[in-house]
């Protein structure tokens, strides 16, 4: 057997990157290739994630090209750009060779313009840089920016045989095979089989025969989003694209899709709570702020709007300096019970499970609030008749308690919905966006019903 | 080519669940089928979700149970539950038998426990039903939960031809064959290969010549989370499940996963919105009522806090009845920054992106912190002082304005990371949880500095 360290039981240790650290200021290339033979790329990737530009570019250099480029996906993209500055044009086209045309594609897009047609022009193998300029045109959000072009296809005249033996050479440069494709003789997909169908098959049969002439195909112009849920939904592995014609133009894997599902995740998460482009903890300072201040300056700017609000009420002040008192309360209930409401829309939309009419949907959300409303409203009242001795007031807060849940709930449950039926992502409207505009409703609500319950 | 309609063409539309309903009521068994075995299960499954839970059962009572089976697996869970409670042991037994052992043993598991126990004795093929009751003992969330018994292994002193002879049998039983394990005499996992391997290799090839021994594999105890990670870290499609010895036990397959990484996401997401239990929008008011009302309660007893520390500060009202009107303002910044910081933890932690000492962590955020608060204080400031023209109170308010930040920023990072060292989920660490709290520390900090300042 081919001896291989088991993957499993790599672990990234502070020792590890010591060794490593002092290995590359030896310069000692021997131990290097020795100690990072025994890795999987995605743990290479890990510990030069952990080292500094130098050494990251150092060890990049060192190791073998198949290597390298596989290294090179699973950095952190901020690492890689760094690292791919300090390569020149003939040493990233190597790596592209080794690559996937979808990984490769992926790479040069994140070039910046003027190295991409540099980079491009010195790729040697022909074949390939066709492929990937094919690739490079298609938008990187629909289902072409994501294909490779790796697959195994067979013609439906073929018998089992021949194929097994044609299909010896294909074989080798693709990297998990799952379904083979069947086409025409205009190359037009028009069936699927798997290796197993092709093991357990009798040789002298015709593909034809054995394939499924139901395969599932996706169009190139198609949103990533879209091709994640079918696949998800039938549970597939792979599928295959496909233009206006039914020509086969290339394949998703299951592995990208599960990267496309976690970076949405990452990213309808991170909108929830005001953070508008993609970073993680440990990107700079300042690459921080750019992302959070936008929406903490909605939030100020929400603040202010309440401050207007207050101020215009003050004349309660004297008698009623309570309900400024409450204030909080209500704005922190409106926006938690927004916060809840978009929330469960928004996941409903990302799942495909919203079916049938708005209106049905915003009754139930009232009816909900309304439930949760006066709940929460009887214990509110309690409190305050218990420690204020007057009913009128408690009545007051209670009573503006549940109008504002049922027209936060009514908001955060109306505003996804509305967004995404105009083709804007609901996404956008959970996290700070809701907890802002709630808090401005609650508190116009709160004063305007305190004041008519208690005439000031 | 065998005939079947092409599945991305699926569309639920009103006329499609109509017709359906019509044929029930006409008990046109004959159409139905007809119409149903044009569609992949997960279809007729979206279709039934649709159909009232009588004419549900009536076509899960209608079409085969090869079929069925599949079809009960994709259903939504309340109405898969309600289904099986229509369904007699035996009739349940008959899907079981169709079933993959990880699927069988998920709906048993589902069922009430007087039930399982009569339903598992209904089951025929004792092997399956072996194999289901070992997969039963395991916990949900651990690998031997998830994983399923069907795989292909192959024994390392077999022939590549006797190889493909033997698993003819074998792969008729497996959906979808990815690797095949190598195992010893002992029956001991000790490599893997491919299909593709075993087709391009020469038939008289001994299995230990071919296969790579660098197999990687799960413990049967692993946390699904740390699976689906590794999973999704390196490539893997499916990947072996061992015990202490490294017997091979079982495998999970990267659909399984797939469902688990949304099914985290989903529960994050909701958990930052404070919703404690798995809903959707379509459960009922009183099931959405009981998930959602624990964290509003927990942000009106927040907003009582809240009401106490203001009253508690009630003589500055003559003279500072501003400072009161800038609160919301206050413990709205304090519960967005809060929000952003647990939510960029959160994520970093579930991608595993956490490495290094939490004082670096912390002292960032506060540094962060600091810059976005003295930003936003200072159009406070320019706000406040241009409306009012008293410098003093612009000068409290903003100075509150930066240390409430600074604070809130430091709290979302800190808990959440405290939480996960002590293995409780930091998921918990956001939403109402995180603003509460903020909301509280956030006003106390603000009147206490303004007291100091202004002298009230």
């Amino acid at each position: 057997m081919q001896e291989e360290k088991e993957h499993i039981q790599f672990e990234l240790t502070d020792e590890l990157i010591e060794q490593v650290e002092v290995l590359i200021e030896e310069k000692n290339d021997k131990e290097l290739n020795t100690l990072f033979s025994e890795f999987h790329y995605a743990d290479i990737a890990e510990v030069l994630d952990e080292l500094d530009l130098e050494d990251a570019t150092y060890v990049i250099k060192l190791l073998d090209s198949e290597t390298t480029s596989d290294v090179l996906m699973e950095l952190d993209e901020d690492n890689r750009e760094k690292i791919l500055r300090n390569l020149s044009a003939k040493e990233i086209a190597d790596e592209i060779e080794e690559l996937d045309t979808d990984d490769a594609a992926d790479i040069i897009a994140e070039l910046p313009e003027e190295r991409q047609a540099e980079v491009i022009s010195q790729i040697e193998d022909q074949e390939h840089k066709a492929e990937i300029e094919e690739l490079l045109a298609y938008d990187e959000d629909t289902a072409g920016g994501l294909m490779a072009k790796e697959l195994v296809k067979v013609y439906e005249t073929w018998t089992v045989a021949g194929c097994l033996r044609r299909i010896r050479g294909q074989a080798k440069e693709v990297t998990r095979v799952h379904s083979i494709y069947v086409v025409n003789k205009q190359d037009k997909l028009i069936g699927r089989l798997s290796l197993k169908d092709l093991i357990v098959a009798k040789s002298d049969q015709k593909i034809a025969d054995i394939s499924n002439s139901s395969v599932d195909w996706v169009h190139v112009q198609d949103d990533v989003e879209d091709v994640a849920r079918v696949m998800a939904k039938y549970d597939l592995e792979a599928i295959p694209v496909v233009d206006d014609n039914q020509t086969l133009l290339g394949r998703i894997t299951i592995d990208d899709i599960v990267d496309v599902l976690k970076e949405e995740a990452d990213k309808d998460y991170q909108l929830a709570a005001g953070i508008s482009q993609d970073v993680d903890s440990d990107d700079s300072v300042w690459k921080l702020t750019r992302a959070r201040i936008p929406w903490l300056f909605l939030g100020l700017v929400g603040g202010v709007g309440a401050f207007l609000i207050m101020e215009g009420f003050h004349e309660a002040f004297s008698k009623y300096a309570i309900l400024f008192f409450f204030t909080p309360l209500i704005a922190a209930m409106a926006g938690n019970v927004g916060v809840q409401s978009s929330a469960i829309i928004v996941q409903g939309l990302a799942n495909d499970d919203i079916k049938g009419s708005i209106n049905s949907r915003l009754m139930k959300e009232m009816l909900l609030a309304a439930l949760n409303g006066v709940i929460l409203a009887i214990f509110l009242f309690l409190f305050v008749w218990a420690t204020q001795q007057d009913a009128a007031t408690a009545f007051a807060i209670s009573i503006s308690l549940v109008v504002v849940i049922i027209v936060a709930g009514l908001i955060g449950t109306f505003v996804p919905l509305f967004l995404d039926k105009r083709g804007i992502d609901p996404a956008i409207a959970t996290g700070p966006f809701i907890t802002t505009s709630n808090d401005i409703f609650g508190i116009l609500i709160y004063f305007t019903i305190a004041k008519l319950i208690l005439g000031i």
